[in-house]
C-alpha cells in the first residue's frame, strides 16, 4: 500500500461513498447463489469459507479505519478481533487458519448484520466534516480496504470452486454462460529489444507497496508468446506422458508429482471408460467437456515450468512480462485483449517473489500486508476471469507457492 | 445383530410403525436447536456432521430394507448409496470419512426430504400384508435399523459437543438445566465372589451380534466401586502433577500425553489468571463451572487407566462389570441408579474388544457391523446421559480406541 | 520378574558365574559374523543397532546390580547411564530410541571393553562372601539380567535381519545351513474339552512378572491345529487376491494394508519377470527360494488374523494355547516338537496383552519391565528358531503391536 | 559445466594426472580422523555418510568418463550404478537418499578399493594417446569430476559435523587449532554506484553451467558491509528476544521457528545453569566457548533475513555481491581477505536460485547437474573455511533451501 503519497485518490466524499457501497455490495452478491452451508465450510487449509471472507473484509475496515477515526469506537463484537484476523501479528491473536471452517457461529445472518453495521459506520466516517485534515490518510486507508476486498472477491471464487469440486455431486456455482468456443489464434512470438527499462508503479493512482518503488532493470532481448497456452496444447503435454517423465520437471516438482500421484491439471477428469473416455473440466459452471481452445488454467508453477521446458521455451520473468504489457497497453485495448494479458488467467512468471530495490514496508500492522510473504513464492502477472473490474494493472504482483493449483493460473511462454 | 432368532421382536404392525416413527422423529428433534451450518460441519475425522448422521441412518433403512422388500425399488438418489455409506465394503464404494464435512450439497432440506420419503416407503413396507412370510426377518432388520439409529443419536450429541467446543464463542447446544449438585455419596467397595459366571446375551430380545453367544467365564473374587469417579477426585489427580509423571501411565499413554501436551480432560479449562483461576468444563449447556460432585467424563482409556493406578486400584474387566450389573439389576431399580451403572457415563473397562467364544458374524454386508472393529479398542460398559431411552442393557458392549476422549466416558474403579 | 520369591534360582556361586559367562559370551558371539558398520546402524525406529544391544544389556547389570551391590561403585562412563537406558523413566533421562543409530561413538571396541569390565566386576560381586545375606535378591536380579540378555539375543537376530534386508546387495548373515526341506505333515485338529483350567506360572523357577500369578480361566471346548501354517498355504492366500479383498481383514488391518500397499509378507519378493517369476524370501542366509514346506514367518497380527478368517478358522487365545502346550509338554518331547509349539516361530494369539488377575509390578524402575506395555499389543506364544536355548516355556508371554512384522512370528490356527 | 568451450583446461596429461591424484587423495585424507562407524552413518536425510561420498564421487568418474572412454568398459560392481547414483534420472534407478545410511555393505574397505581401481583406470585413460582427438571433451569431463569431488569434500565436513553434533559425547573431528581470536574490525559500509554491470562467468577457465552466460544487470546504488556479522552481534539479536518476535521474521520463517521451537543457531548451546550459563558452539573441534569475534555461522536463510531486518539492513542480491567482489578482487588480495568474501563462511543472498538469461543445460544426464534445482532455494556466495583450495571464485553460485542450517553459512549485510 502506498501510504506515503499526499494525494487523495477519490477527492469527493460522495464518490468515495458510492465506490465503497458498490465494492461492498459486490462481495455479498457473489455469495448469492450459495447456501449458508456452502458459505460455512472450508475445503482445505489454503482456502477460506465464504462467510469468513465476508467477515474478514469487514474486520479490515473496522480495525484499520473505524478504530482509528471513530471518537467513540466500540467493537461490533469483542471476539471478532481475533476470529477474523487473518495474519496480522501486530493486531494480536488470531484464530487458526485451518480452523476457519469450524466457525458455524456467528451464523451467516450475523455476519451480514456485521457488514451492515460497519458499512453504516464507515459511511458516517466518510461524511464526517471534522475529518478534513486527515482525509488523505483516511482516503488511502479506504482505498486499501477496497482493494483488499477485491482481492478477497477473487479468492471467494477460487475457494468456492475448490469446495464444489470436492463434492461428488459436482454442483455448479452458476449456470453455464452461452459461450461459443472460437479457435485459438495461432501462437506468434512478439520480440522485445530489452535494455534498461523502468519497472514498478510510478505512484500515480493506487498500488500495493510491493509494486514500488519504480526502478530500473536491464533486460536482454526476449520474445513473448502472443497468447496463453491452450487446453489443446496442454493435453498434448499430458498425452506425451510428461507426468511420468522426470526430464521435464524441476527436481522438487518431480518429487511433488510423484508424492501426489498427479497425472493432469487439478480440475480435469476423464469421463467414460476406455476408448469412449473424454476429458472434462470442473468449473464454476459444473463439469464441462474440456474446451480445447480455452487457456489452460488451475496449473501449478511446477506444471507451468515443466510445460515450458517440454515445449522448448521458458516462463517469462516478471520484468519481461511487465515491460511487454506496458508497451502493449497504451496503444490499443483490442490488441491488449487479443494478447490475453488480462482477464483470462494469471500467468506464472519465472520470478521468485522478492522486494524491489528500495522497498519499504508501512509502519505498524499494515506493514505485514505484503512484505512478510517474500519467500518461496512465485509471481503471477495479469488478472483472471474472476478478478473484479478495475482491479488489474500491468505492475500488479500476485504470488503463490509453486504447488498452488486452485487459482485461475495459466501459462504464457517466453524465449 | 441377532439374525438367527426366529422371534419377531415387535409382533404388531401398528406397534412397529409407531416405534419406527418415534425413533425417527427423535433424530430430527435432536437437530432442532442447531442451524444448518452447525449441521454441516465436521470438526475432526472421528466425528461426523449432524446432516450426515441424519442421512446415513436413512441410508441404512433404504439399503438394507427397502432395496430388499420393495418390489419396484428405485433409489431416492443414485449418488446417495456412496455418499452416505459409512464403512460397508460389501455395499461398494464409500465417501471418504474425513471429507463428510465437505458435503454442503445435498442441502439440509434435501436430507430432511430424503428422510420423509424413506419413512413413508418404510411404513408402506411395514403395512404390506404380502410380507407376512418374511416378517421375522423384516422385523429383525427393522429393529437393527432402529438400534443403529439410536447409536447415532448418541453420536450426534458427542459430535455436536465437540464442534461447539472448537468455537471460541463457546455456544451452548441448549440452556442449562436447573440442576442442583448434590454431594457425591461416599465410595464403597462392593465385593463379588466370582467363580464360573454366565456372560453375554441370552437372545431374549434384541442385542447386537457382539454380545453373543452367551458363554461362561471364570472370575476371581473382586470388588467394584459403588459409584463413578467424581470431578473432585479427578481434580486431585490433576493437581498431583499426574500429567507430568510417567510412573502412573502406560508407556503408550505417556507418549500420547507428551505428544499432545495434555494436562487435563478434554473439555476442562481454567478461566481467570493466577490465584483467581477456576476450573470450568464445556458442555452441551456451554461453559460451566466444574461440578465437583458430578462424575468425571470425556476421559480417554489412557487417562482412566492412569487414574486407577494413581488411586491404587484398577479398571474392571468387562466380565466383572457385567456380572455385577446383572446381580444389581433385577432386585432394585433405585439401587441400580445409585450405583450409576447406567445413564451417567460410559465406563472404560480393562478389556480389549474381542470376539466371544463362538462368535459368528452375519452373512453379507451386515456382517461388517461389529466384528471387523475387534482390534486395538477397549470396551466401555453402561450408558450415558445422552444414550436414548431403551438403548441400554447390562450386556451392551461399546468400544473406542484408547485415546478417544469426545465420548461421555468415565471411570469406575475395581480391585 | 518374580522378585517376591524366597528361593535362589542358582544356589552355587560357581554355577552362577559359569552361567553368567556363558550367556554373556553368546551375545558377543552373535555379533561375530558382522562388521563394525553392521553393528552401528539402526534400520528403523523399532530396531536397535547390535552395538546398542551389547551395551544396553551391560548397562542393565551395571545399573541394577553393580550400583546396588558394589560398596565403592563408580560408573564405567557417566554418560552411559543415559545413552544405554532403553525405557526406564525411574532411572532418569534416556537417549531417544530413534537416534540409537547415530551413536558412532563410543566405538565398537569401547563397548566390548565396557562389557569386559562390567563382567569382571559382576563376577567379583557374585563371589563376594559378604553378600550372603542378600544372595536371594542378588540371585534374582542376576537371573533377570540374564533372561533380559537372552531376550536381546533374539532381538539382535531380528534387527540384523531387517538391516540386511534393506541392503540391495542382499548380504547373508551366515552361510545357508544344509537343510533338506521335508514335506509338512498333514494338518490335524487336536481337540480340548476346556473347563476351568489353570493359567500362568506357578513360581517354580524363573518367570517374568507378567506370567503371574497363577489363576483360573474357563475355556469352552476348542480345537488347535497340529502344526503351523506353511508358506505353501500362505501363498495360496496371497494368490487368492487376499491382499486386495477387504472382506478378510479387520477394518484397521485393511487400512494398514492399503496405506502400506502390502501384497505379501515382509521378506518375500518375486525374482524374475512374468511367467518365470519365482517367490523368494530374504533370511539370515540371504535371499533363498521360498521353502513351501516351512512355516510362514515374519507375519503381522493383522495378516495372521486375515489368514485365519480366510481359512475358515481363527487364532487361538493365549489361554487355549497355554493349556494345550501344558498338556503336550510332560508326556513326550518328540510330540511337542512335532506340534511346533517351540523353536520354530512365535505364534500370534487373539489375546490382547493385559494383566492377569492379581498382577502386581515390582517396586522401583524394574516395575517398568513389562506392565507399562499392556495396551494395544497382542500376545505371541511359543518361541522361535532364534530364541536362545533355555529361554522358552509354556507360560511365556511375548507381545508386539498388530503391525509388527520383523519378528519370527507365524500362525497356528484354532477353531 | 561449461561443455561448449573448445579449450582444454589442463593442457598436459602429466598435469592432469597429478591434479587428479591430488584431489582424489584429499577426499580420503578427510576421512582419516574417522572410524568406519563414523563413515557409515547418516544423521539426517539431507546429509550423506562419508563412505557414500567417497563412493559417489568415484561413481561419477566411472559413469561419465570410464564408461565412455574405455573401449572394454566393465563396471567395478554392477549394483554400484544404482547404489551410488545421487540424483541422475538419466542414468536410471537410484538408491533412496534417506536410506544411504543403511548401506553397511559394501564395507568401507571395499569402497577404498573401488576408489583405487577407478583411479588406476582413470589414469590409464588420461595417458591414452589414442584419445587425443577427444581430449577437449575428456578434459572438460575430468575437470567437472574434480570440481564435483571438491563440492563433496565440503559436504563431507558439513555432514560429519552434523553427525558428531548428534552424539551426546560431543566428540571432536580434530583437535582444536591454536587460534587466538582477534577482535573483529569495526563494520564499515562500502558503497557502490551500480548501473549496468556484467554478471556471470566469462568462460575463461572452469565454471559450472549455472554461472553462465555472462550477461548484464542493472544495479541501483547500494552499500555492502565490510565484514561478516559476528557471533557477538548475533548474540545481541538472540538476547533481544528475536526468536520470539514475529515482527522480524518472514511469515514462513516465523512458522518454522515456532514449529521447530528454535531459540538460537543450530550448533549453539548454553552450558551451566542460571547466571553461570555460558554460550558454547559445537564445531569440528568439539564443543568450544563461543568465539564472539568470529563470524556467526550455521545460520538458515530465514535467520539471516531476520537478523538483517532486526539490524535495519537487508541481505545483498547475488548480483550486488558479485559486483562488489569483482571490484575488490583484482586490486588487492589482502583487502579481499579483510573483507571476508572468501574462506570464512558462505553468505546468504536475497536472491532465489534461478536461471541466468540464456542459460542452457548440458545434454544428457549431466544436464541434471544444476538446472533442475532452480526452485525454492536461495543463493549463497563466497566460500567457507572447509571449501577446498582452488574451489572458490566470485561468480560461484552455491544454493540451499531457506531452512538449511548445517552448512557453513553466515551473514553479510547490505543496504
Amino acid at each position: 500500500m502506498n501510504v506515503q503519497t499526499e494525494r487523495l485518490y477519490l477527492s469527493e466524499s460522495h464518490d468515495l461513498s458510492l465506490r465503497f457501497e458498490t465494492v461492498r455490495a459486490h462481495s455479498v452478491a457473489l455469495a448469492e447463489p450459495l447456501s449458508e452451508e456452502d458459505c460455512c465450510v472450508q475445503s482445505m487449509p489454503d482456502a477460506s469459507p465464504i462467510k469468513w471472507h465476508l467477515a474478514h473484509t469487514t474486520w479490515f475496515f473496522e480495525t484499520f479505519i473505524l478504530e482509528r477515526f471513530e471518537s467513540d469506537f466500540q467493537p461490533y463484537h469483542p471476539a471478532f478481533r481475533v476470529l477474523f484476523n487473518s495474519y496480522y501479528n501486530g493486531i494480536g491473536d488470531k484464530h487458526a487458519r485451518a480452523q476457519r471452517g469450524l466457525l458455524t457461529r456467528p451464523p451467516f445472518a450475523d455476519v451480514l448484520n456485521y457488514r451492515r453495521e460497519v458499512d453504516a459506520r464507515m459511511l458516517a466516517v466518510l461524511r464526517n466534516p471534522l475529518l478534513t485534515d486527515v482525509q488523505v490518510e483516511l482516503g488511502n486507508l479506504l482505498e486499501l480496504g477496497l482493494q483488499h476486498e477485491q482481492q478477497h472477491q477473487e479468492l471467494m471464487m477460487t475457494d468456492v470452486l475448490h469446495l464444489l469440486s470436492c463434492n461428488p455431486l459436482k454442483p455448479a456455482y452458476t449456470e453455464m454462460p452461452r459461450l461459443v468456443a472460437k479457435p485459438s489464434a495461432e501462437l506468434q512470438w512478439l520480440t522485445f529489444n530489452g535494455g534498461v527499462v523502468q519497472i514498478g508503479h510510478d505512484d500515480q493512482g493506487f498500488c500495493f507497496d510491493n509494486e514500488m518503488p519504480v526502478h530500473r532493470q536491464f533486460l536482454e532481448p526476449y520474445a513473448l508468446a502472443s497468447r496463453l497456452v491452450t487446453n489443446r496444447e496442454y493435453l498434448a503435454f499430458v498425452e506425451s506422458g510428461a507426468y511420468g517423465n522426470p526430464a521435464v520437471w524441476l527436481s522438487e516438482g518431480w518429487d511433488w508429482v510423484q508424492a501426489q500421484q498427479l497425472t493432469h491439471p487439478l480440475y480435469w477428469q476423464q469421463c467414460g471408460d476406455g476408448d469412449a473416455a473424454t476429458w472434462h473440466a470442473f468449473s464454476l459452471h459444473g463439469l464441462q467437456a474440456l474446451n480445447l481452445d480455452a487457456a489452460v488454467t488451475h496449473i501449478a508453477y511446477f506444471e507451468a515450468d515443466a510445460y515450458a521446458r517440454w515445449a522448448g521455451a521458458r516462463l517469462p520473468t516478471e520484468a519481461e512480462w511487465e515491460h511487454a504489457a506496458m508497451l502493449a497497453l497504451p496503444s490499443d485495448d483490442a490488441q491488449k485483449d487479443c494478447m490475453q494479458f488480462f482477464g483470462n488467467c494469471w500467468q506464472w512468471t519465472a520470478s521468485s517473489y522478492s522486494a524491489y530495490p528500495g522497498y519499504a514496508t508501512a509502519a505498524g500492522a499494515l506493514g505485514e500486508y505484503n512484505g512478510k510473504f517474500m519467500s518461496n513464492q512465485y509471481v503471477l502477472r495479469g488478472s483472471s476471469c474472476v478478478t473484479p473490474d478495475g482491479h488489474s494493472r500491468a505492475t500488479y504482483r500476485n504470488f503463490f507457492p509453486a504447488t498452488a493449483r486452485w487459482q485461475f493460473s495459466g501459462i504464457r511462454l517466453a524465449r
